[in-house]
This record gives structure tokens, sequence and C-alpha cells, in this order.
């Protein structure tokens, strides 16, 4: 392997791994073992280089860390998708998480290694669904020993996903965090909220909403208005973004009831912020949950990936 | 009662009616029959009247159907929110609907009689959930000899109601209208959708909508993202925008059953085409419904109201 030996970064340097979502791309350059070397985050994401920056966006972030020109990436994400850098078409449930490598495809153009890995798609073992760099995190859980499971990656389209022997055996897609920012600011239910979009997983709106959304007969959009009545009628009603934020968190995880094996301990996969929230609800439900590193774990998958894909190519170097 | 005489419309007028919304005005001249001597109507809703245009609104268009000086007008809807003329305050379910006019308020500075009826809130009888303006529809219903069953007003944000004994037993706010409008224009769904937002009640997309959503461990929130799926997937996915509506709607009767007797014919009232969409909608889940005139029924309402209030005043002219 080529090594400029200039850059503390690059010393040692087995390949680099990119995370390239909708609006943010992260980087590192890791050694032969899975240490990080050097890290490089942006908010260049899909949205910002879809007019044909990917290259460009991503030889300026390997320079930045001293990357050497032949230095291999593996990249999961959006720069995947039909409107990405190169479409690294869907693999279909049951999916196996080790062997995501195998679909990886070669953007046009590129003058060092590059492999853009396959989302996962469902065609059969539930409504038809796509995510795309949630499987790498959860390929990162596999290679860490998580074969099997129960899965909530939090967000604006949190994704649910049962591993089974190392497989994706089903997963579902919940709209919960856009329609919280949907509602919270363009709905009618806008005049009750106001400004006031703080609330933390303590607040007694957030866990009367849940607690709502978990009971017989709770169907979302028969129960939203009554956060704009509760404000209009007075009394001692619940701060409103939270009491929303509940029952579109508890409306989740009863949904989750129908399609996902219950009773099993959830993990957890994002931020503070939403895995607090994610948590309090679990809690309230009576499931227990566990919080793993979403970074970690999207690091891990792509090193598992990139041992497999560059492994011969490092050997003949 | 003073009668210019020169107005045609006026002649034998007994007073005037106004459906007042938040976004439409529409006013009748009646004589004590009830039928319609004189009509208008305008897009002058609280919106725009909002900032003290009420008073001058009113009798520009009494003005133009040559109504008397002494006329007196009867007023419901927006009118009377806060935000409105003058508030009237909410009757509480269960709701006499032959008695709304005992809770009318007059607003200040108005030289003829003019009484604004309340809306009808609900505190104990289900969630908290408020009306204004549905209640003197269903006060028509009342006055024309329906005192029982289930009403549905479909839209930006629909009513269900049970009548007892020409109460108001419960009802209950579902906010599809105004989901359809978010999730069609504004969310992650809008890629599928596009601008073809036209379909019918005859669109497989539509029964497919409804039919999914009234199936057991349907959940809106987790339901929806498989639209968008199903676009990216390709196939034979049907029109997105039809599904979407009934998906909705198709939630919006399965959460009914959680709140309202069951095998009831469904009392419909509302434009054609979200009565149409509704009607079929009903069918699929194998429940009855029968078509009701809205305007006719505000009418109604109204002018029993009106006869209520303006009974002695005639007689005293």
């Amino acid at each position: 392997m080529t090594d400029t030996g200039a850059e503390k970064t690059t010393a040692g340097a087995f390949c680099a791994l990119a995370d390239w979502g909708t609006s943010n791309f992260r980087l590192w350059v890791v050694d032969r073992a899975g240490n990080v070397l050097g890290r490089r985050q942006s908010d260049e994401g899909l949205l910002t280089c879809a007019d044909g920056r990917f290259a460009a966006v991503l030889e300026s972030h390997l320079a930045a860390l001293g990357a050497s020109a032949d230095l291999p990436v593996a990249i999961t994400g959006m720069a995947g998708a039909r409107t990405g850098w190169r479409e690294a078409p869907y693999v279909e449930t049951p999916a196996p998480l080790d062997a995501l490598y195998r679909q990886a495809v070669t953007p046009e153009g590129v003058t060092r290694p590059v492999f853009i890995l396959p989302g996962v798609c469902q065609r059969t073992t539930g409504p038809f669904d796509v995510m795309r760099g949630e499987e790498t995190q959860l390929a990162g859980a596999v290679a860490s020993g998580l074969a099997d499971g129960i899965f909530c990656l939090p967000g604006t389209h949190s994704k649910w996903v049962e591993l089974k022997g190392g497989r994706i055996a089903a997963f579902r897609t919940v709209m919960t965090g856009e329609l919280f920012d949907l509602l919270s600011r363009h709905s009618i239910l806008k005049h009750s909220i106001g400004d006031d979009l703080a609330f933390t997983a303590d607040d007694r709106g957030f866990s009367d909403g849940v607690t709502e959304a978990l009971a017989e007969g709770f169907a979302l959009s028969a129960h939203l208005f009554s956060i704009r009545a509760a404000g209009l009628l007075g009394g001692d009603a619940p701060k409103p973004a939270a009491r929303l934020s509940g029952m579109l968190i508890g409306a989740e995880i009863a949904a989750t009831r129908t399609f996902l094996p219950q009773g099993m301990t959830v993990h957890l996969v994002g931020s503070a912020r939403l895995t607090a929230l994610y948590g309090r609800a679990l809690e309230i439900a009576g499931t227990q949950s566990r919080l793993l590193d979403g970074e970690e774990l999207v690091r891990k998958g792509l090193f598992a990936a990139a041992s497999s894909l560059f492994q011969s190519s490092e050997v003949s170097r």
C-alpha cells in the first residue's frame, strides 16, 4: 500500500469508510484493525451533491485527511440511491448483513477503489419498504455479535428491524419524526403548540401522550385534534408539543405489536435526544431497551464490508 | 315588521340566517315558513373579517338583498369563536340541539337584532373536542325529524357525531383532510404523488387504501411509508394519491369502531366529492350511508333557532 508518510492519519491506513446520507457526510480513515486514524464530517449530503459533486466532495475530505491516492473507500447510504452517485440496487429481505459487500457497486470516473453498498428492500415480509444506511449499522451490530434481536432506529423516518441469524428478517419504516414536524409546524395544532417545542422525556405531557397512544382503541388521526381542543377548553392541559410527541412515539410502539415479536429487549440506535424519548416510551410500554452507539455501528458495518472487499487488493499491494 | 316593499327578496321576510365559517360566508333571507327569499355567498370568512369587519360585511350583504334595517339575523359558525365577532361560549355534551338559541350572544355595536349561536364542546363523553357550525347542521337534522343516529361531516377536520334524542351524545374530530394535504404536498410522499392529485372513489388505489386501513393491525404512521416504497420498488403500484386518501379515510372509519355504535346507517353531510369518497369507503366497510344536503340542514337549524329567538319580537312588531 502506498503511504505518503506525510500525514499522521494515514500512517497504517487500511481504507476509508463513508456514511453518506441525505443531509450529512461522515468519513473515517481506519487501520487494518478498524481503529480510527482520522475523521471528517460535513453537511454535504445527497441534497448538496446530487449535481455531480460526489467525487469532488469525497476527494476533498480524503485529501484533508492526507489519504493516499489509492486508499480504497467503502460507502453506505443515499450515495447509492437512484438520485445519488450511482444506484446500488436493493438487497431483498431476508437480507444477509455479512454479504452486503457482494452487491456493492463502483461509480464511474473514480481513480481509486470506491464501493457503494446496497440498501435493503422488503417486498414479501411486510408492506413494501426500503432502507439505505441503516442496514450497515445493523451489519455493524451483527459484526459485534448481535445477530438476533429487535432494533429501533428513531428519526425522521424511524426504522424497526427484526434480525434473525444475521439477516434482516423484516422491517418497518414509521414516519414519526416527519409527522411531528408537519403537525407541530404546519397543521392547526401549531396554534396550540406555538414556538414552544422544548420538552423532555420527563414531561408529563410526553408520558400522557405515550399512555394515550398505547391504550386500546387509540387511532392517531382520531386523537390528534384533542390536543387543539384541550388548548381551547383551558384547564390543566399538558404541554402540547410533549403530548404530540408522546402520542406519535406511543403510536409507533403500539404499531410494532402487530408486526414484531413482543417481550424482547429493543436495541435503540440514534441521537441522545431521540433515544431518551424512545427509551422512556418503551419503559411506559413495559419493554426494556438498550442503547447502542450508531456511529460505532455504521463504522463497524462499513469496516466488515471493507475487510471483505479490500482484503485481496491489499494483499496485491 | 318594517318592509321597504322595494325589494322582492324582503317581501314577507321574517329574518336572515348566516353560516359564517373560517373561509366562507353564506346568508339567506327567509319568510315565516323558512322559504328562501334571497341568498348571498362570499369568501369573507373569519380569516378576512377578524380585523373587525364583521358588522360591515353582514350589513353589505343584507343591503344587497334589500333587507330592512330591523330584520333580525341568526348566525352560526366561527363568527362565535374567541377570535371571531363575539365569543359564544360552547355548550357541553350531551348538548340539546333544540336549545342552542338559549346560549346565543349578541355582538356589540349592532343596530338590529343579531344573535350568534354557540358551538359545542366535549369534556366528558370522549376526548376533549370542539365544533362550531356543525352543531347547527345537526340541529337542522333534528328539526327534520332525525333526532337519533350517526352523522359524518367529512372535511379538513371531519366530525363524527352520535345523536340521541335530539342531543349530541358524543362526537369526534378526525384530522383526515388536513393530514391528506400535509402528507400529499409537504411530506416525502410528495415525491411519489407529484402533482397528480386527481382520482375518484372508483380508483383501485382508493379501495386498496381503504381495505388496507380497515384490516386488523393497521396503524397509520406505520403504513404511510409503504406508499413511497411502492413507488421506488416499481411494479403495478396503484395511484399513490388515491391510496393515501383511501388509507386516511379507511383509518378514520376504522377508528369510529372504538367510539361509535356499529351497524347503523351513517348520515353523510358534505361536498359531492367527499361524500362520494366516504360513501364508497363505508360501503367497503359494510356500512350503509345516506346523503343529506348540508346547506339545507344548516338553514333549517338556523331557522329553528331563529323561530325561537325572534318569535316574540315579531309578535311585538
